[in-house]
Formats: structure tokens, sequence, C-alpha cells
């Protein structure tokens, strides 16, 4: 018996910062599979065995989507009572953030509601007073301080104990699960250091969200378990299977959107999204969002955010000011793709804290913000945005108001927001990019629903005072409720979302989730297409695309199209000039001749031809795999010495004298089936067969004959090369 | 210049019943494109013309979103009319359905509203009497006569004039959008026809819905507009671009459900189905479901065919009775595949409108009788089924009714329930396989919202009278209001559609549109899996892929999971008993050689090597392709006699003597990138390459000489023998 028909150790994974190879990782899962079904007819203990290992994939999107439910949980606890605690504290439990602190105490009046004795304002506990010019400084000092200390401590963990945990994280998984192996990206540490990390910097009162780094908590506890299972561990291309589901799971729980979760995973995320993963996606994405509910940490048994209910129609006239809410968004999404260095998480803190405190639209958590925008003004509203002037003999239900003057509290809410605009949109292009985890989700609707909040009392406010203008006399009669500002705001926070992102369905759907209604799909989605096109029109790609091409992973996009002329011979290793391709022959090489080539060389395998003469293709020998099998044999195999043949054919080779040197067979780890193109195949079709079958390398011949090799970088290169852009620049270093 | 420079007519064209390259159509594409964006820098003309081009695709998808949604409600107001024309007349307009006789007519009150002298039925209007033996009589044989009629109006039209307008379609544009060809399925004659029959269809009162074949009403749309942009007519890939978006359409007019319809073509039908087609899928099933919208056939502008609003939550405990109800859709969907032969439509039709009459759950449309079913019982719903005993000291508000005991027309309306479940069985697996337009959608929905219904009444009532069950204590306590049975109804609709197309994810969505709440979609997504699961457990594939099995059509399934050990080897032609494999040289063969190789064989292409001693491989011709260019050049070019060698060599190759004739050069048509595996690629790894490239033929080579071919139906028939079917059953006759 051959000794090397044994598995090696080691073999089948792969280097840190290397891409897998997708076909081979799809045929050793089926090569696993087949073990068990045969196996599993010889016992009952086998046969448990492989329904449990088929049952594996639900259990494992049962526990990611539990965990990444309660975490989402946890963190938004955390949030709420972090962000209450920069401006006071309650007195009844000191963990109560302010709005639990003011359900359990007894004022339930209506007139009451908005007192609450059980919470104190820090000047107040301080110094028993809780108004005047000192108390309101003391107030705005400690907001201040806390948010500083919050931001400290975020980025020190971060810098010191898990610098992957900074940022989204979404180009990064992206990378990943296109095939890209970075150790400890989606380890333990990450997970517990982005989880405390982003309640610090959410709670810091900077101008990030938390949506997009839930997606990399989610992948976190996708990896985690999949080290249960070694049908996951133990295949690259399984566990990207799973993370894609992660992916899923955590954009539902972020917004209460399982439906818009799965289809963000598959739109934006996934790279290999088989039917089956859909399925599953689906399922753990409703388990989070059911976990979450679970926990409620919003208090109102809602899934979703941000819940609305509006009660008016839109009209075609208003297209218009959708559309350039929608061109707003656009250019907002272009505004964000400069490349500000990393600035100082501290001095971004200590300024945006002092700024946001006296206004009341950038002091409180940009989630809060975000739902009142979005609300359409009832009856029974107290908020500042609704201090409308009430026609005194009203008798309307409650939820049909119809449209009326703004009162002062609009007026001075109107420049309060517009402030709050300039503000967000400067502090979130100095905050993006800092080594902190940040999202840019909210911050970027919270600028849109800003200004669609804007332009919707705008439009409300021209309508009620001028019926008779021709664009308001069809659809707006005295006396109709026909501008909800409350909507303007959605669509508005929809054009910025899919600007920076250009998400379009993932997007409508997160959207339609959030309203519940087919009603409002149309203007979301004239919102979403003019924004995605200005963007486009202005930088060619979304946030993520772009972070993948800044820090230079090999990242081969479906989206891109390749659509020039070139050829595979043109793109090929070895150039012209170049020394010849390393090749092995099949029973020519010594033992020392392999080793020297692997030592010169770092190629990931090499060719092996009939002969140097012939150059006819046979097979390829990945690099690790030849290295452990040398230095096996060398260890186990008596008589394998350097001088000793190395030969891969059927057949033992024709040992000539006694003298010689036992040889040393490695067919078994000869790639039989290397993927081959002719050197006149398109580039086009390369790049296609590159990103269908998740290709590592594949070889080029013309009539039999080896003349070459394209790697995934390579083809990368390439297509840099094609689009004028430095091709180094593109790889990872 | 070489003539043959220039393209040959026909060229790029498939004929009937064959497979389409994926990737040859894909690459002329870019070439198309190539081309325009060079011209477009020409002239401004040239830059309107490339940017009319690039925007082609979008007005496609509105044209068959604007088509879809008009020819939709027009089938939705015929059947209406249609359907009530069976029972009576509206006197004020022929035209109208008894819906909109009455809505015009002046009894506006509450206690008149069932009442509606405009209306009569044929018995009224012939005799005088409405009431009495003999007016039932009468009515009950125009009932019959009518039914009669439609169906053999419906089956003679098809017969005659579209034999591809029966059935549901479905597998059919299965098939085609995995590539194959079948000329006039998707043409205006089977549009016109199979509408029309369709409307006669329903109306004759089978049990068929017309969900499905919308669905090949809009691909007819989506192809009908191809034709107007030769983007998308003259290339088979883009064309089946345009179809997948159609086929969205058709499922977003069909359940008022866009996203759903998305999802549906993303998840069932679609093979192909770029990020690209996703967001213009979207685009054309919104268009389409807004078309739908303002024409308004349901009177109710409700985007959904049926609108539900519960108001109770579900409880844990009753996952037991929705899981239940899902064993039944899976039963149900395995029913259904017993391969029942196409019975004489006008015998089913006389013994379904015999049975249906006397009982009012049958004798209505199926539509309504779900819709009734779905619906929650309020305080005004007069429909038997919600004749419950009332507690006089009522005075909850409307939505909130307490679980109540059940009246008499209840349990009346549960016999009747029963009697219809039983026949609505019996005649759908009678009526499935007629050769009328028929989708079984609606009477599945119909078989499972029956019996959802009845076992939610069932529920209902021994909550009511035991609470004190251990079952129900914890969650029903006296005089709450815990069990819905319309909840039931839809949870066993959804299973019985899941049972019998296997659809997951998309048919949650659908579910989840009609009732707009998250609340529900833990329950329905027990009962799909449930009858998922079951369904599979006792025959492996849904009606769609049992159907194209039946076919024999050539579809290569993307789910099918390949998990045999056999090599390409063992797969290709020619076997060991067989004679070599024809090819060409590339420089040896005569035209006579050639044309008798055309002849004698009936290949879709032939490989060329370089001689047949060395069999290298240097390219692929399609036999198409190598008659038109020998007929042309026969005729255009002198010289060319049966002796003219062909060749394919880039030189021109040596004419040894003067009277030697002149050679003909062929190698403009020679694909010089043809797709080559190893005869070691283990063939899961091939039926991998052949599904997601879309590949037609594949050649098999060791070490650079070329073994044998493998072609599609190859693959299909090797896979067939894998799963110890007959491989002959499954190719195309």
């Amino acid at each position: 018996m051959d000794f090397l028909d044994e598995p090696f150790p080691d073999v089948g994974t792969y280097e840190d910062f290397h891409t897998i190879d997708w076909l081979r990782e799809k045929s050793r899962d089926t090569d696993r599979h087949r073990k068990i079904t045969t196996k599993s007819k010889e016992s009952y203990w086998e046969l448990i065995k492989s329904l449990l290992d088929a049952w594996s994939g639900w259990v494992v999107m049962l526990l990611i989507g539990m965990l990444t439910g309660t975490l989402a949980g946890v963190i938004d606890l955390a949030v709420d009572w972090m962000t209450d605690l920069k401006e006071g504290v309650c007195l009844s439990a000191l963990y109560y953030s302010r709005e639990q602190c003011c359900w359990t105490s007894n004022e339930t009046t209506f007139e009451d509601r908005d007192k609450c004795p059980q919470w104190q304002k820090w000047a107040e506990l301080m110094t028993g007073h809780s108004e005047g010019a000192g108390a309101y400084v003391l107030n705005y000092f400690l907001y201040v301080l806390w948010a500083l200390l919050f931001s400290f401590l975020a980025v020190s963990l971060v810098r010191v104990f898990a610098p992957y945990a900074c940022g989204s994280g979404i180009p990064e998984i992206k990378t990943i699960l296109s095939g890209f192996i970075i150790r400890g990206y989606l380890g333990k540490w990450t997970l517990l250091i982005k989880t405390v990390t982003l309640v610090l910097a959410v709670s810091s009162g900077l101008s990030l969200g938390k949506e997009g780094p839930l997606v990399h908590v989610a992948c976190c506890c996708g990896n985690l378990f999949c080290s249960l299972f070694s049908k996951y561990s133990k295949n690259e291309g399984k566990r990207r299977e799973v993370l894609s589901a992660a992916a899923a799971a955590g954009v539902s729980v972020a917004f209460g959107a399982p439906i818009g979760g799965v289809l963000f995973s598959l739109e934006e995320v996934s790279y290999y999204f088989p039917l089956k993963t859909l399925w599953r996606s689906f399922f753990a994405a409703l388990v989070a969002a059911f976990t979450l509910r679970a926990i409620n940490p919003f208090g109102n048994s809602r899934l979703v955010l941000f819940y609305v209910e509006y009660h008016t129609p839109w009209y075609m006239a208003e297209l218009v000011p959708f559309i350039l809410l929608g061109v707003f968004g656009g250019l907002w999404g272009t505004t964000l793709l400069g490349k500000y260095p990393v600035l100082e998480v501290i001095v971004i803190t200590g300024i945006t804290a002092v700024l946001a405190f006296p206004n009341p639209y950038t002091r409180r958590s940009t989630s809060e913000l975000i739902s009142e925008l979005f609300n359409d003004c009832g009856a029974l509203e107290s908020s500042q945005l609704c201090d409308y002037v009430n026609n005194p003999n009203m008798s309307r239900p409650v939820d049909d108001i119809p449209d009326r003057p703004a009162g002062p509290g609009v007026y001075s809410a109107l420049w309060q927001l517009a402030l709050a605009l300039i503000f967000k949109i400067v502090i979130t292009i100095f905050t993006f990019g800092m080594k902190i985890p940040s999202g840019l989700f909210i911050p970027s609707m919270a600028v849109g629903a800003i200004a669609g909040r804007i332009v919707g009392i705008a439009v409300e406010q021209m309508a009620y005072h001028h019926h008779d203008w021709i664009i308001f006399k069809n659809w707006c009669r005295p006396g109709a409720d026909c501008v909800t500002p409350g909507l303007y705001a959605m669509v508005g926070a929809a054009a910025c979302l899919g600007g920076v992102t250009r998400m379009t369905v993932s997007l409508v759907v997160i959207m339609f989730e959030l309203t519940g209604g087919l009603e409002y799909i149309v203007p979301l989605m004239a919102a979403a297409v003019t924004s995605k096109w200005v963007a486009d029109a202005f930088g060619k790609e979304g946030i993520y695309e772009s972070h993948i091409q800044l820090n230079g992973y090999p990242y081969l996009d479906v989206r891109d199209e390749f659509t020039h002329r070139t050829l595979a011979t043109d793109v090929m290793r070895p150039r012209r000039s170049e020394p010849p391709l390393a090749v092995l022959t099949q029973d020519s090489t010594t033992v020392e001749d392999v080793e020297t080539l692997i030592k010169d060389t770092d190629y990931n395998g090499f060719p092996v031809v009939v002969s140097r003469e012939s150059e006819r293709l046979i097979g390829f020998v990945q690099r690790r795999e030849l290295t452990v099998a040398i230095k096996t044999a060398r260890q186990k195999q008596d008589g394998v010495v350097s001088s000793s043949v190395v030969y891969f054919t059927e057949d033992n080779p024709q040992v000539a004298e006694a003298c010689d040197p036992q040889p040393l067979k490695l067919r078994r780890i000869l790639n039989l089936s290397p993927f081959t193109v002719t050197d006149h195949t398109p580039m086009e079709t390369v790049v296609d067969i590159f990103r269908k079958l998740g290709l590592r390398q594949c070889l080029v011949t013309r009539s039999g004959r080896l003349l070459g090799i394209i790697t995934k970088k390579d083809v990368l290169r390439h297509m840099a090369q094609m689009m004028n852009q430095d091709p180094e620049s593109i790889m990872f270093n």
C-alpha cells in the first residue's frame, strides 16, 4: 500500500491572503458527502450521523440567527443607555435609559408624560439646579467629556486588541465571500471587540451608524458557529455559504427587514449564492429578527427600526421633488468617495460633541432623529416639527388632518434642520474612515431625511398658501391633506443610502418593509434610480467597491463588464521577455530539482508536462501539497534521497540500475483535470470563467502544448490596465 | 480581401429544438456593444443611437409591464363577466358583471345591499319566477350549458390555432430560459389564443387557475417586444434576460405581488439571472402591477388578489395544526404528480359543472372562494362562515371579537366545505393535464384554504368549549380572541401551493405581500418547509420539473446535485465500441470529404485537429456555418471544386502543383477557443461547467490529444442513467 494514499495533514487549507479554489472546495465537499452517504448504509449510528450532518446547516442558521439577534438587542440597549448617560442618569436604577426610567415612573397622565422626576440631568444631580446658564454649561461640558471618554476607549480598544474591528467591514466581507482568506477578520476576538467598541463609538455621538458593523458582527457569529461543524470549518466554500446567510441576518436585525436582508446579501455582498443558501439565509434572517423582537429593545414590539404609517396617497406632480431628492442622494454618494485620511478620532469627537449639543436635532441619537423625521404629524404629536396652526373647529379623525399653515415651532425647526444638515454632511465626511467601528447607513439616511423633510415642509406650505397655482390645482384642494413631509424624509433617506451603496432592489425592499405598503414604492424607486444614475455618472463605484480598490483586495466584481478585445495570450505569464514557465516533467525531475524550484519561486503550483520538448500538459500540482509530500516522504519513506526521481505517471518507471535511488511516486497529489483555455480565447470569456467557476488559475495551451498560466491576480491586473488604472495598486500588499 | 470576412446570412441563429451556446451569445453581444461604443464617438447621431440602445432595455421592460398589466386586467374583467353570465345577466348593461351591475344600482343602504334588481338570473329573466324547483332546474341546466359551451370553444381554439397555448406553460418557459429553442412557443398567435382561451377555460368553471398561464402570457409579451429591438431579437441570450423579467411581471399581476414575482422568477423559472436583470425585472413587475391597479378589475383599488387584515397574533401551540397543514400540502403535491392522461375536456367540464352548482362553495369562482376563506369574521360580515352566536352585550370594537360558539350557518358551511374539498381534490387531479390553458396555483390554494379553514374552525371551537384543556389554558382565556380561522386557511393555501411547486422563499414573500405583515411569516414558513419536506420525501421533484421530464426537454437543473464519481471519460462519445470521432484536419480534408461527413452525420459541429496521427486539437467548427460556407464558396469563389482542399491554418498551404484546384480557406469560421476538459475531470465538475457557462458541447482531451466530445444531451443522459432512469426518455423527440 502506498503511504501517500493517506491524506496529508493540512492539505486543503489555504494560506493567509490567498484565494480559494471554488471548484476544488466543491468537489471536496461532494467527496465528503459521498463518504457519509456510503457509510450511512452500514449502521444505524452512521445513519443518524448522516442525518445530523444533513441538518447541521439548519442548526448553524438557527444559532447564527439567535446570537445575532441577541447581540443586536444588547447593542441597542447599551447604546440607548450610554447615549442618555451623556446627559443624565436614572435615579431609580442606574442601568435604565431615560425612556425606561420614565416608563417606570408613575406620571402616566397625558400632561405629565414629558415630566419624569426619576431622570435627572447631571447639573440637576450635582448642583440641584436644572435651569439657568450654569446648569446648561455644566451639562454641555459633561456631554462633551463623556463623548470624549467613549471615543477614546473605542479607538484604544480597537488599536490594541483587534485592528480588524474598525470600519463597517462590509468591503472585507465582500472580498472574503468572493474567496479570499483574511485570517482573524471574522475571529472571536474581533467579534468581542467590535461589539464593545461599536457601542462606545455610537454612544459617543459621532456621525456613524451601527447597521453596517452589525453585518460584520453577524458574519463573526457565522464563522464562530462554523467551527462547531467540520462540514463548514474544513471547507472554505461551504463556510462562505454560511457567511452569506449571516450577512442577511445582520441586515435583518439592523433594519428589522428580513426579506431586505436576504436581498442585500444577494445583491450587494455575496458572490456564490446557490438557491439552497437563499432559503437558509431567509431562515437565519427570520430567526434573528424574531430574537431581536423578543428582546424588544425599542420597547414598542415593532420589528422595524422606523415604523411609519402614512394616510395620504402621493401624486404624480410630487415625483419632481422626489427625483430632485434622488439627485441630491446621488451627489451625496459621490461626496463621500473622496479619500480623506484617517483623522484623529478624539479631535473629531470633540468637535462633533461641541457642535452637536446646542442643536436638538443633532444632540439626540441619529436613529431617533430619523424616526422623528419620517413621522407623519398626527393630532397628538408633541414634536416641534408638528407645531402647526390648528383649525379650531376641526372635527376630523386623528389620521386625516388637512394641510395647515406652519406655526413658529416648524419655522424654528426648519432653521435648526438646515444647520443640522450642514453639520451632518461635513462631520460625516470627516468621520468616514476613522479607525473605529462605523457604518454609513444611518448617517447617510439622516442626511437624506433632513433634506427630504425640509423639502417636504416647503412643498406642503407652498401647496397650502398657493392652492391656485397650476401645479397644485389638480390635486390639492383647500382643506385636503395632500403633502406628507414624512414621506419626503423617507424618500430622501432612501436616495442618500442608494447613492452611497448603489443598492437598488434591496434598498426598495428594505424601505418597503419599513412602511409595509406597496403604495410608496414608486416614489422610493424613482429616488433610488435617480440617485444611482447620478452617482454612477460622477464616480463609477459604490462605497464598498471603492473601499475594496483602495485596500487593493483581489476582488473580481460580478458586475464589471469586461468588453475589451484582448486574448488569453496577451495576459498569460510568462510574457515574451520573461524566462520560461516553471514546470515539472512527469518522470525526469529529481527531488532536488523540485526543492530548488520551490525555494526559488513563490508560485502557488506548477504544471506537469510530459517532457520539456513536447510540453504536453498532463496536470497541475499545488506547491503546498508538493512541499508536504516531499517532506513526509523524506521522513517516512526509505530510500528517498535528493537524487530520487519524482514521477507522476500511472505506471512505475523502469528503474534502470539497481544502484539508482528509489523513485518517489506523487501521482496522488497531481490534479489531473487542470483548467485550460486556448491562447486564442477572448479575455472576456476567461474573465467569465474565472468569475463563474471561482478559479484560482487557468493554464493556457495551443493545440495541446502548454504556453503559460493565468492567475486570478493576472486577470485583475489586466482589467485594471484596461481601465487605465495602475495595475500594481490593485494587488493586496 | 477574403470574401469570407463578410458575415454569412443566418449565421448565429439556431435551429428549432436546439440548445443555444450562452458563451457565444454573450461574446456576440459584447462585440455588438463594442461596435456601438466605437461608433458613438464618430458623430452625434451615432451617440444618440448608442444612448437609445442603452435605454432600450428599460423601454422593453416598460412596454412589457404595461401590456402584461393591461392583459391581466382585461382577463380579470372578462372572467368576471363570463363567470356571472353562467348564472344570469345584467339588464342595465349586458357587459356588466354581477358586481358592477349591483354597484350601479341605487340600493345603497346596508339592508338592501344584497338585493339588486338590475341583475336577473336566467330563470327569472325567462320565466319571471325566481323561486321554486323549476327555476332552480332551469338555472342549473343553463349553468351547465354555458360551461360546456365555454370549454368547447376553448379546447377547439387551442387545438386548431395554437397547440402551444395549453397548460400553464411554466415548464416550457423554464426550458426555454435554460437555453432551448422552441419556435412559436412565445409567438403572437400563441399570445392571442392563450389569452382568449384562458378566459374561456376559467369561466367554464373548471378547476384551474389563470395565474400560471399569465406567466406564459407575459413571456409572450416579452418576446413580442424583443422583436422591436435587434439587440434582443438577434441575440438569444439577451432575449432570455428579457423573458426572465417578463415572467416576474406575470407573477406580479397574477397575485399583485411584485417582489414575490421577482423572487419567483429568480427561484423557480430563471436560469441565467444577472443582477442587471434583477433590477429590470423589478421595474417590469412594478409597472405591470400599477397598470393592473389603474384598470382596477377587482374594484377595490387594492393591488393584491386576496387582501386580508388579521388582528390577533398567533401562538406557539398553533404551530402544531400549521405543521399538519404543511404535511397535507406536501401530500397534495405528490398526488398531482400521477400521470393522468389527457381526458376529454367536455366530459370533465360537464361533470364539474353538474357537481359544482348545488354547493355554494364550488359554484362561485375559485378566487372568490379563497378570498372568503381567508377572511377574518368581523362584526358586519354577512357570510355563512361568520354565522357565530353573538354575545348580546358585546361592546368591543369591530376588530376585536372574542371567540364565539359557532351558529348553525357555520356547521352547515363546514359540511359544504368538506364536500367541496373532496370535490376539488378529485376534479383538480382529473383537470390537470387537459389541453387548455390551465394553472395549478389557484386550485391548489383552494384545496389548502378549504382544509385550513376546516381545521381553523375546529381548533377555534375546541378552544371555545374547552378553555381548561392544558393546551389552551396558557394562551386562550375565556372571552379572548385567540384563533383566527382565516389564518389557517391562508397557511393551508401556502402549504398546498408549496407542495405542488416546491417554492420556498418566493412563496413566503408572495404570502407576505398579501397580508402585508411580518407577523404571520413564521406560520407560513413552518407550513411551507413542512410541505416541501414531505413532498420531497415522496416524489423527488416539483410539478414543473416532473413536467419537463415527462416531455423530455433537455433541461439541466441547477438544483440537482450530481454526486457520483464518474469521470469525463465515462461519458464522452465515442464509446469504446463506437467508430472514432468524426473530425476534420487542418489542411488535408477536401471539400468532398467535408460534404460527405455533413451528409453522413448529424452532429452539430466537428473538431478540427492538426492531423489524424497526432490528434492535437486546434478548434471546433459548427455544422451550420460549415454548410453555409461551402455552399457560398461553391457559388461565388472560382476554382472551388470537390477536390479542393479545405484548410483552417493561418498561412496559406503550399499548393504543390499548378494543376491542383484552388484551396478553400475556412479559418474564419473556426472557433479557436473550444472548451476542453481532460478525460480525468470528474463529471461533477463537468456538470458544473455546463450549468454555469451554459455550454452546448465540450471536447475531451488527454495531454493535448483529442479523445472525444461531451454534449449537453450526453450530460443529461448520463445523469438520468445515474439516477436509474431510462436515459432515452430524457431526450426531446
